[in-house]
């Protein structure tokens, strides 16, 4: 039976500070650390297998998963990056914490900047610091200067249709390492989740949530690991 | 220009404790995660940065493989694992310390089959406790039940061939972290060294070894990374 393993990077840097991170590159703390641990151990607890793994191109979301697949004694799976399953893009709010952010462009506009579906917050300046043009994993991509969850929803979409999915239709057991955003938009998806009511949605870090498909690849309801 | 970059693993718990491993699946050591690390942080220094990664199907060739990239910021490069990249088999030497082995099967007879280039040692018995017919990341491979390092070079150069080699041509910095005899297949080959001179060759663990190949895809003189 085909099975879907999402999980969301353990606590970053960046999340401990609570500032916006998207494509900006940072580590795990040691909490992250050990939540991406804790996370492989349930899978070998509950003996949910990945046979193939996919993640992003950041930092946060490789690791995890690789420390995931250690405990699980599974790091010799094949494995798949792609930057369509990067965070979304935090435009020119990257690097700002959310106090400031709340400062300097007021409560409400940053809770639609976060919570609306389809307004992007405003795009990053050229020559930022968090500019990542320069940076070689990119070599080739257009980079995007913001999303909305809207925009990133249409760059993870045809990833999943195109080289994930087919891959679990074959019978694998597939986890992906991801981000909040980008796991959003996959159980969006595959939950029918509205609109409106997908930006609300909380995906806890270190968390596995499943998916079994039937033969004809329609999903069950989503769980948590810990709870099945 | 096509650069490879071979880096054996750091040290295992069997090298510490001087056990036979070849396809047995061990951890690194402490000191053996530091020398990964510092062969990343060297590849940083000199400005040798890997493009596209190769390595084994096992944990600790893996593992020195990430704790490398990570330190040279490369962690998001494309990754494969193959098995023709393994270790030696060591047959049914596999799990036995040195010292056992040479009370065992004598002196002359452990030289034998550790130096000698194709006599391999004794076959593993079936239901070995260290018989991997079980483990799940062999499922549809023919698993040797010994190897020479002759047998080594049969399964590593075609893969060198089909798979590696290719990427290199198109211009790319190759990254292989590997093992003792899987390495020495490959310096075998690109340095043109006979078949009694490459057993006594030793690759030591985690230094980087660097070739650098010309327009016709020939290998110029292997150069320690931390000497060039």
């Amino acid at each position: 039976m085909p099975t879907l393993i999402l999980v969301r990077h353990g606590q970053s840097q960046w999340n401990l500070e609570n500032r916006f991170t998207g494509w900006w590159d940072v580590d795990l703390t040691d909490l992250g650390v050990e939540e991406a641990k804790a996370a492989g151990r349930l899978l070998a607890e509950k003996g949910v297998m990945p046979t193939r793994a996919f993640t992003s191109v950041q930092t946060r979301a490789i690791r995890t998963l690789h420390l995931a697949l250690a405990e699980a004694d599974r790091l010799w799976i094949p494995e798949t990056k792609d930057w369509r399953l990067n965070e979304r893009h935090y435009g020119g709010l990257t690097g700002l914490d959310k106090q400031e952010t709340r400062e300097k462009h007021g409560d409400e506009q940053v809770h639609i900047w976060r919570r609306s579906f389809d307004v992007p917050p405003p795009a990053m300046d050229a020559g930022s610091k968090y500019d990542l043009s320069g940076d070689p994993r990119y070599a080739g991509i257009t980079i995007p200067n913001t999303e909305s969850l809207k925009l990133t929803i249409e760059r993870v979409l045809p990833y999943w249709q195109s080289d994930i999915l087919p891959v679990l239709a074959s019978g694998e057991t597939v986890i992906i390492s991801a981000h909040g955003n980008s796991l959003r938009a996959l159980v969006k998806h595959l939950s029918g989740i509205s609109d409106d009511d997908i930006t609300g949605l909380e995906i806890p870090t270190g968390q596995p949530i499943i998916y079994e498909f039937d033969d004809t690849m329609t999903p069950g309801e989503r769980y948590y690991l810990k709870d099945g």
